[in-house]
């Protein structure tokens, strides 16, 4: 009887709205290659995975073929871990209205286990392997990017829930009735409506049209303001644009002191183009946090900035599924 | 060497706010014998813990003295499983102010192992053993008492975090800013502000003062109204009281929808006074849960009612714990 040896590699798949992006990744979590696809140039599941699978190729040679390889894993929004589906994913053209056995139909065409789980999750699962995350037993992962998604560890484990789709946190309701701002989800209120970068450039319009204050995000059409624009207004000072980051930050940390009822998490860690913002917003969270939080959990949860590279934290994440299959 | 006999029985206490209340459990969840005293009754807790002592005598006699019991559980309000403590608990004359390491003190005088964790988690694991939560992986429990508490299970195992409150989801904000009812603990809006037995029977007074609607409930003096009254209203077909019950459902229903999004249990399980309405409050809570939830959640989980008498079930759940140790 032969030893089978360890393979060497996992594939990452870092899928998003916009970019897909492949990461061949080894065991100390180095990508030591990558290659991307658009997400959106395709108009079937069966054209994206073909593209996928052809984009794969020459990275997959790179690091001396497939048989080099363990498994892929894939971080995609609203992913299910259990069945390895994308179900009704908003953001993807061919994924928005039905459920989409992506990783199956990677693994039948590479030959390789698949595991897939929603974008939060893999981030969560990438920062307990190789970021800040390391050694925590407990903690709630939120990524503030396009839309607010999370990813929960509970005693050193993923929540997946009774169906894949726990820790959908950015679809709490922080604003209920009527005054709730329309959300994606096609409900109203949401931390995410109020949080994502679409909530924070939505948040400068309305207090640009609320007040007189002067502003350099005056200088530009109010519609095409984005939060890129918001961060580079406040790092330079800008009152208006830190208000929008204390309103955001305001209810991120209400947000987190509702979380801490639940899992009572050691650190609470930011993930995403928001947190470029560095103490402009992790400032006003913590403050808020330490001041709506009940008793018995003032001041104990980290606020912590995730230590990975963007571009590499999604892929990394991603193919930490695949060393666990 | 000898084998060493599984001893047959444990000890559960259900420590409550006016009573404490020893039974002697075995391994089929047979409560054999119980005892109790009055847990304000004592001014410390050294005098506490020596009568409940001498409250457990007789009835460890019962079953053969204490050679035959293995250990003790215990669940009390603001109960910290890691510690064996109970920490700044409101509603213990003994316990209010500090921190009571109870497990150890009941331990030290009984020569047994005692675990202690929150009443609602007693009542969580007590579901999982005994009742109709046999055989689920992820539930959350709901007590709906003097106070709200919650158990939440996630993939077989209590949530208990990184310092073992995990689980305070009567203290989630229902109602942001000034609006917000006034809770027990010290902050506002909490969600035990309305659902616990004070706090329904507040809505009712709230209702009563807003409306001129007739009611049997005018018969009495508003500050007396009791959630008892509110029931018994309600069961005759009181418009009022079941206007208070659609409220309160309505709000359990909200809270519901965020909580699933937290660890997408399986089912969501209510045990206490309010849950003796039957359909008068669940109905209620599951249209609010299925208008509220995002998509992929609704219509998934279920809403029971807990399956274990009332009287039995804390100390039940209470006495699980001892199973464990």
């Amino acid at each position: 009887m032969e030893m089978q040896e360890q393979k060497p590699f996992v594939i990452g798949l870092d899928l998003g709205g916009t970019n897909a992006v492949f990461g061949i990744v080894d065991q100390r979590g180095q990508v030591l290659a990558t290659n991307s696809i658009k997400t959106g140039a395709y108009k079937t599941v069966d054209d994206f995975v073909a593209a996928g699978v052809e984009a794969l190729k020459p990275i997959v040679a790179k690091v001396g073929g497939i048989g080099q390889i363990k498994a892929m894993g894939i971080g995609a929004p609203n992913g299910n871990f259990y069945r390895g589906t994308i179900e009704f994913a908003p953001n993807l053209a061919w994924g928005h209205d039905g459920v989409v056995p992506l990783a199956e139909m990677f693994s039948k065409k590479l030959n390789i286990p698949v595991g897939l789980t929603n974008d939060a999750n893999a981030a969560a699962i990438g920062e307990m392997q190789y970021g800040v995350a390391r050694g925590m037993k407990n903690f709630i992962m939120i990524t503030l990017g396009t839309g607010v998604g999370s990813g929960i560890v509970v005693d050193g484990k993923m929540v997946y829930g009774s169906d894949g789709f726990a820790g959908e946190l950015g679809h709490v309701v922080m604003v209920r009735g009527e005054e709730g701002r329309s959300c994606g989800c096609g409900r109203t209120g949401c931390l995410e409506a109020y949080c994502s970068a679409t909530g924070v450039a939505r948040t400068a319009r309305e207090f640009l049209e609320k007040s007189d204050e002067p502003s350099l995000l005056r200088d530009m059409k109010a519609e095409e303001i984005t939060s890129l624009d918001v961060s580079i207004a406040a790092s330079k000072g800008d009152k208006l644009a830190l208000e929008v980051y204390a309103f955001t930050g305001d209810m991120l940390g209400q947000a987190c002191a509702d979380f801490a009822t639940f899992s009572s998490p050691e650190a609470f860690i930011f993930f995403g183009g928001l947190t470029k913002a560095g103490d402009l917003i992790m400032k006003p969270i913590i403050e808020s946090y330490e001041k709506h939080a009940l008793k018995i959990f003032k001041g104990k949860p980290k606020f912590l900035i995730s230590s990975l590279d963007d571009a590499a934290a999604a892929v990394l994440g991603a193919s930490a599924i695949g060393w666990e299959l």
